[in-house]
This record gives structure tokens, sequence and C-alpha cells, in this order.
């Protein structure tokens, strides 16, 4: 791709997806920046934006402590770009060791929620609206084959949106992924002909990290199969996006004559679920949950697959659910 | 498992599909046997349940003549495992390698062609309805995880059927696989359990099919992300097969009134099309190729996506699809 188009896919991208969420006058927009090549390219797409939307952009680096020196280098680098772009800016550093130490969970997982956690807290600074992260048609493909890995359904399979509601500590906050259909080739790229020089993040070519065995081991293995297997996993995100709205829509038709709220319960009657398409009886189960539970953390396919068979089995079952919830089959309903 | 309970499973679940498929007295039924454990396993369930239904057995062996004395040898042995259960049987010779030089396709597509074209006589001969194969779990995870890899939707995940129909070289035949839900672990258990000494396959263990790249490398890497993936990938395939058959029955609803036969067209109604959910809208779409060409034989995702694209944009486009049609889109239709 020649160096003018390379730049114009990346601005014609983020501007579309700027538009889809409607990106108004006066809206505050943080961008979460590593140095990594993909956060870079975003930052200087959205940069190039801020005058065309009129929005108000606020820099934002967590420097996870990892790497020592590099790491303090990072830090540096973005806090630099930020100043040399005129943006205001957040650098914070996370201790994620100590933290993973004390929460019991892996780095993987204490590096992602201290940097979501952060990202909440500059939110709530700045008065945002949205955070602006950088990832790639290249993350969203390792996500997706993240999730076939881990077990997932048609819901986990749409891997990530280009906007998206999340809450950390407390603070609600729209997710914004306008490089999502950018590769991380095309972000190199981009980088390039700005004479950009972005910092190799060394934590990625590390294999402790799940999605780095996706990425370094998994992935090229896939290669020598389809060399467009990326494509492949991204195009059935897509395909997943369009099929579970859809199945969606179908549970908001029958919900209300399936499932009462009673008192600090959820009710689902036995007679009107045995009539509805085994498609249906799963999605609704997972709704009910949903209601009852007000997440599906930890919720998984076993889970619903055993609810569907109690819902349709002999009265007088009960299975123990995620998040300290049981589900009891009675003669005429289920209750969570 | 103590012995007599794998024994049971693998009884139970051959029974619960040969029910399933109404198996009745006097069905003939072919069962194809490498030699290896999970064919030998699904040759002594059916050889016990076979005086239960009352179906004729008749064994079937393709030497591949991939292996030298190997191969003669797998044969033998099956032979004479077919002789010592007193069951009918056809043993034949192909040559793999000859018939990949000159249909210039893969090994693997090459051996899988002329064993199927095999059954498919072996049916026609025999006078039988069945082809018994023993696919088991770990096949099923491992042909979910291919389909991933070379790009499909919904309908590709499905994996494969307990029940499903086939035609080879013009003979129409159903194929049965009652052991889907046991893995390869239960049938080297089951066959150690009746003093069985299955073939070991070579060939499973070269890395020259994809399919053993995927058992031998891609499998075992995810594993040590999620020990349970080929489970997530079984349940995957489930969860598919419930939501697809949902999907097409609701394009069934919906068929009538914007899908019209021509003389040797399809033609699609751009204005009733229009009106569909995303989702109705692709399945719609694969429908429409379904009637036109009779199958959708390298028709892939992309193929799909563009074709919705033209549907719902500028009238005067057309695309080359598979098989030498064409898709043109009109002002008020789009014919195939």
């Amino acid at each position: 791709m020649s160096q003018s188009k390379i730049r114009y896919k990346v601005q014609r991208d983020t501007r579309n997806v700027l538009r889809r969420v409607g990106m108004t006058t006066g809206s505050r927009l943080v961008v979460a920046v590593s140095g990594g090549q993909d956060s870079l390219a975003l930052l200087y797409a959205l940069h190039d934006l801020a005058a065309e939307f009129g929005f108000e952009l606020h820099g934002a680096h967590v420097n996870h402590s990892l790497r020592g020196a590099d790491s303090e280098a990072d830090a540096a680098f973005v806090g630099q770009t930020f100043q040399s772009l005129d943006i205001p800016y957040t650098v914070e550093q996370a201790d994620v060791s100590a933290f993973r130490e004390t929460q019991k969970i892996s780095l993987e997982d204490a590096a992602r929620q201290l940097r979501y956690d952060f990202f909440a807290r500059v939110v709530e600074q700045q008065g945002a609206d949205f955070v602006a992260l950088g990832h790639t048609s290249d993350d969203q493909a390792e996500t997706v084959l993240l999730r076939v890995i881990r077990g997932a359904g048609l819901a986990g399979l749409r891997g990530m949106d280009f906007l998206s509601d999340a809450e950390f500590s407390g603070v609600r906050m729209k997710l914004l992924r306008p490089l999502l259909g950018v590769s991380r080739l095309e972000t190199a790229e981009f980088c390039r002909t700005l004479g950009l020089q972005p910092r190799l993040d060394e934590s990625n070519l590390s294999t402790e990290f799940s999605r780095n065995r996706v990425r370094l081991e998994i992935l090229p293995q896939m290669e020598a199969i389809n060399p467009a297997v990326k494509d492949s996993l991204v195009r059935l995100s897509h395909s997943m996006a369009r099929d579970y709205p859809y199945l969606e829509s179908q549970v908001d038709r029958v919900e209300e004559s399936v499932i009462t709220f009673r008192t600090e319960m959820v009710e689902i009657d036995r007679a009107a679920f045995t009539d509805l398409a085994p498609a249906i009886q799963h999605h609704l189960i997972r709704r009910a949950v949903l209601l009852a539970k007000r997440d599906l953390i930890d919720l998984t396919q076993s889970h619903v697959e055993e609810m569907v068979r109690l819902m349709l089995g002999q009265p007088g079952k009960f299975l123990n659910l995620p998040g300290g919830l049981q589900f009891l089959v009675s003669y005429d309903s289920g209750f969570i």
C-alpha cells in the first residue's frame, strides 16, 4: 500500500467509527497509548481528526513496571509524544507483580485489571465519555481464537466491537476501537509513513501470556494450513455479530411470556419453555441468568446445557450456578 | 472408568444413535474399519447390537497402499477380525499416490475421495442403507478446529453429525457416526477391555496432513491454555448445531416472499430483502445460491458478504461465483 493510501485508510476507518458513535463537539476522549505501533497510529489518527469533530483528547499511559528501564523509557517516550502533539496526559505507574501476588491472578489478568482501573480514574478525572483503544484486526483474530480455545458459543465469538460499554471501579465508560479493521502490518506501515519510531513492547515477545502463545505459536501453525486464517477469524466474528443479535431479538419476543420476576427470583415457565426451539431455549436461559445475576461471568456453556436439560426433565432437581446462585426446578417452573 | 463402564458407554452411545435413526430388522449396514482403535471399537459395538436390532453387518476396508508392508498387515488384520466375528466383508486396494498425481489434489483429499468412492461401491453391491464410521469426539474437535482455521461460519462449525446424507459416485448413502460422544482415550480403553490389539495407523503420526498438524501440534498448544479445549470445541459444535437450524427455519418462513425461481435463474427481490434482519439476509443468500447451484461448494463467507453488499447497493453490479455462476443486481432484483 502506498504511503498516502495507508494514511487515508487509517483515517477513514477512525472517522467512520467516530461518526458511527455520534462523536460531537465538546466530547472528551481518553486515548490509551502504550507506545507500540498500534496505539501510536491511533493517537496520530485521532489527533488529526480532533479539529474535524471538535473533540478534546487526553492521553493515558500506564507503566506496568514489568521491564525495568525499558518500561521507564516507554513512559518517557509516550510522555514526549503527547507533549509534541500538545495533548494533555496522565501517566501512572502500576506494580503489576505486587497486585498479582495479592490477588492470586495471572500476570495477564493483573495487568489488564490495573490498566482498565487506571483508565476509569482518568475518565472520571477528565469528565470523559470515551476511551479509545488501539486494537487491530490481528488482536481481533487472537481474541476470537482465544475464545474458541477457552470455550465460547455464538456470544463470545463475536469478539470485540467498535463500541462497547464497560464498567471498571464503578465508573461507566464507552470503549472505542477504531482500528479493528486495520492490521498490525498496516499500523507499522502507518508509523513508518509518519516517521514515527514506536517502542517494541518486549512483553509481547514473551510466551508467558496465553495471548502471546496464540500469537507466536498457534496462529503461525494455523497459517501453515490457511495463510488467511486471521481474515477467517475476523470474518467469523462478523458472522457471529450478525447472528447473535438476531437470536437475541427472537428471545426478546418470547421473554415476557416465559420469564417472570418474583421477589429476588427469576421464574421460568416450564410449559412455555418446552414449546420453544432448542436454540431459543439456550439463549433464553442465558437471558434468565443475566436477569437474576446481572452478569454472565463464569457462566459456561455446560451450565446452560445442564439448565436446559433440567428444565425439560423431572422436577425436584437443582444446580449450583456461579456467583453463589442456585437453579431449582419445580413441577411448573425453573427458579434462579 | 471401569472395564464394564467403558463397554456400557460405547454400547449405549451406539444403541442411542441406531435408535435415533430408526434402525430396523433387515437393515443393511456397512461398517468402515481401518484397523485402528476407533473403528475397531465401533465394529465390536455394532456386532454386539446386530441381534438386538436385527440388522446385517458388512465389513469394509480400503488399503491405501501408502505404507507398504504395514498397509498389507493392516488389511490382513482387519480381514481376520471380520472372519473371527463371522462378518462378510470387502477389502480393496487403492493407489492413492497415483490417484493424487492424476487429480492434482492433496494426499489427504485423494485418500478420502478413494475411500468414500469405495464405500459407495460396497453400499451399492450390498444393497446397504448405511455406512458406519468410527469418528470420535476427538475427530469432532479436530474437524471444528480445522473449519475455524479454514474459515467457516455457523453452518461449518456444526462439525459432523451422528447422521448425514452423502452422495459419492452417484450413490446416495447415510453416514452414521455412533462414537461422536466417545473420546479416543475411551476407544483405546474399550479395545483394551476386550483384549483387542488395534493397529497403529502410522500415517496418523505424519504431519503431512492438515488434520495431523491440528492433532499433533496445534491442539496440544491449545491444551496448555485450556486442558479441556476439545470439550470446548465439541460444545461449540453442539451450540452451532442448535442455532443453525433455527436460523434456517427463519429463512424458511420468508423464503417464498423473497426468492422466485425463473427459468434457469433464481431471483431475489431487493425490496423484500432489504427489510430482513442482517443475519437472515446472509443466511437467505446462502439459500439462494444453494437453490441455483444445488451445492455450496467453494462458496466462501466473503462471497456471501459481497452479495449482500451488492443487494443493498446500487444496481448494475455483478459478481462471479464458484461453479461458473454469476450474480447480477438490477434495479428490482438480484439474479443468480
